[in-house]
């Protein structure tokens, strides 16, 4: 097992990174003397598969606690839910010093965190992450939200977690597209931050990427390069913005697409990475040696690494265009990037040419 | 005019009170060269009086403007308005850095602080209360919420404004129910914290408590206190709690009698400061002499002192009581109060044993 802590504003917590660790919840409840229900939000497919073996763990330890099972998938992230979990929670008369458990991949975390944030104006929450995607990326850093009718994550708050539980045993019954699309949010962070960890991982396939003692290096050098951002920018006021890599143009495509299955969050940020490469170029930054590098990383794993390569029909570059401006980071109308300089080193880029973007785009999706 | 400044944890804003200063408002905009639209949120009633005459405003300096008009009353602030507001805002493109404003009481202010606080993950909000309650209370100090089904208050966020207006031109229009229970956070104040601030307040009658150069220091210092109290406790860990002396016996009478306007907030908080004064003497803390003055200070000014004087049948004290147990503030099932050391000295009481406060209501009740 290893870990990290997090230190935000005067405000610490643990990430533990281990296989079968829900050992180390009970301890972390006997140290904080919880004597209330445990309150756990989770989802059908994770209850179905982890839920029972977390269950008798916490009767062992004679820890009463109650379950709250949401529908699976991205339009759980809804106003109905948050309203569900928020009066769910105030029904088992939490306290303000309880502990909720948030038991799932980055839909639970990002709902239960935001219901936790504002019932009774800040409960303690414990993320359970169960999905690669949640383990690197979306349970570290304290972004909640649910989407709004006009687009995703628009609704939410910051609210850092007491503590991370990140148990890779919850990874076993992954599939590989679901596992690669985690994978996606691990090697970007590589590509904005730490040239090693990229040339650690670039000759991987992806057998070796699923082998449990790398697997646990991949969470803990995302978790750390995530952490030293937030813990410098944790509002993103700057440089937290670096982790967008390939995310204006991610959301983009999976909003024209209306996040359906058909291209998961980490495939759409992979070939956002590829057209951030290309924007990268025209503005002199990293070179083709380097950038061909990172191409070959994506392709080696079968990733899309251009827009035409989905075969979904619905995406014109004017509508990408469009999706682009309504995003949350748009400031006065202006388009930012953050874009590579070099492997290991990301930058903003603000203020870009709509027309060098929607070249760029119209190029990926006709070729 | 008078201003005070707030610091908490790094964010600093200003409380301006004055008479007819709308100006401000501009003159705040243009120094953040604020270009977008801005976007008011208000009630019908507020609407009515007060609207017009800020709008003229805002278009001689050639400001754009969009007005949400809200149902004014406790019930608006629900799970349907927040959806509401929050949808509305994001409709009209608001960018990170733009400022939204509350125009009302502390319905519109506690619904619009809060809707603003989880928007993008946080818009900057300008409070421009519009009643005496707002004004010495419920726009100070960064509490924002809605009702849930099962309580006042259970759901919301700690959220700082960038600015408070308190016009008390705004305060002309208040009928005198409405302006005698704002003034209970007044003189709450000065009795957990400021015996001078009392002993100026003891004497006065209602139409010397309604002159503007009484209003304004009434604000002030009102807003001195809470600002000190919230500067040194924002998450309410400890000492902020003072401010909800007469509060949980005033919340419970205010939930039993399901948020009637037949009992005001204020006047339901001024029986709980008598009610809370008789617990002081049960645990030997304030002496009979000052008790005294503080109930012949609330009789002058016509307040009821005892529940039955109140008229409203459904009270009982074992129904006021389970209801005290549903409070957010409870840990771990022990009643806490804020009670009186002396005048100007408020201390947080723990673990009160339930029959002294039945017996207390009771008597309040049948006397």
């Amino acid at each position: 097992m290893k870990f990290i802590k997090a230190k935000y504003n005067g405000f610490t917590h643990k990430i533990l990174i281990g296989n079968k660790i829900h050992n180390e919840l009970i301890l972390f409840l006997k140290k904080h003397e919880f004597k209330s229900k445990l309150c756990i939000v989770t989802d059908k497919n994770v209850a179905k598969y982890h839920l029972t073996s977390l269950l008798k763990c916490l009767k062992v330890s004679k820890i009463k606690v109650e379950v709250l099972v949401l529908n699976p998938g991205e339009k759980t992230k809804s106003w109905f839910n948050l309203k569900k979990v928020v009066e769910w929670l105030i029904s088992n008369q939490v306290e303000r010093n309880d502990f909720i458990v948030s038991l799932g991949g980055g839909v639970i975390g990002d709902l239960t965190g935001f219901a936790c944030s504002i019932t009774r104006r800040g409960m303690k929450i414990i993320h359970m992450p169960t999905t690669l995607l949640s383990q690197v990326d979306s349970s570290i850093g304290g972004k909640t939200g649910i989407n709004s009718l006009q687009g995703k994550n628009l609704i939410g708050t910051f609210y850092q977690p007491s503590l991370i539980l990140s148990d890779i045993s919850f990874l076993k019954t992954l599939k590989k597209r679901e596992y690669l699309s985690g994978y996606a949010e691990a090697v970007k962070k590589a590509l904005i931050k730490d040239y090693n960890f990229f040339k650690w991982l670039e000759n991987k396939d992806y057998n070796e990427l699923r082998e449990d003692k790398n697997i646990i290096d991949i969470i803990y050098k995302s978790c750390e390069i995530k952490i030293n951002l937030v813990q410098r920018d944790e509002k993103e006021q700057g440089e937290r913005a670096l982790l967008n890599l390939g995310h204006t143009f991610g959301h983009a495509l999976e909003t024209a697409n209306h996040y359906s299955r058909n291209l998961l969050h980490g495939e759409a940020v992979i070939i956002g990475c590829c057209l951030a490469l290309q924007l990268s170029r025209k503005f002199n930054l990293i070179n083709s040696n380097q950038c061909e590098r990172i191409i070959n990383h994506f392709k080696r794993l079968n990733y899309y690494t251009e827009i035409k390569q989905t075969n979904i029909n619905n995406f014109t570059a004017q509508k990408l265009l469009n999706i682009m401006y309504q995003d949350k980071k748009v400031v006065n109308k202006k388009l930012n990037f953050i874009l590579l300089k070099r492997i290991g080193e990301g930058l903003i880029q603000k203020d870009v040419d709509a027309d060098i973007v929607k070249k760029i785009l119209t190029n990926s999706i006709k070729g």
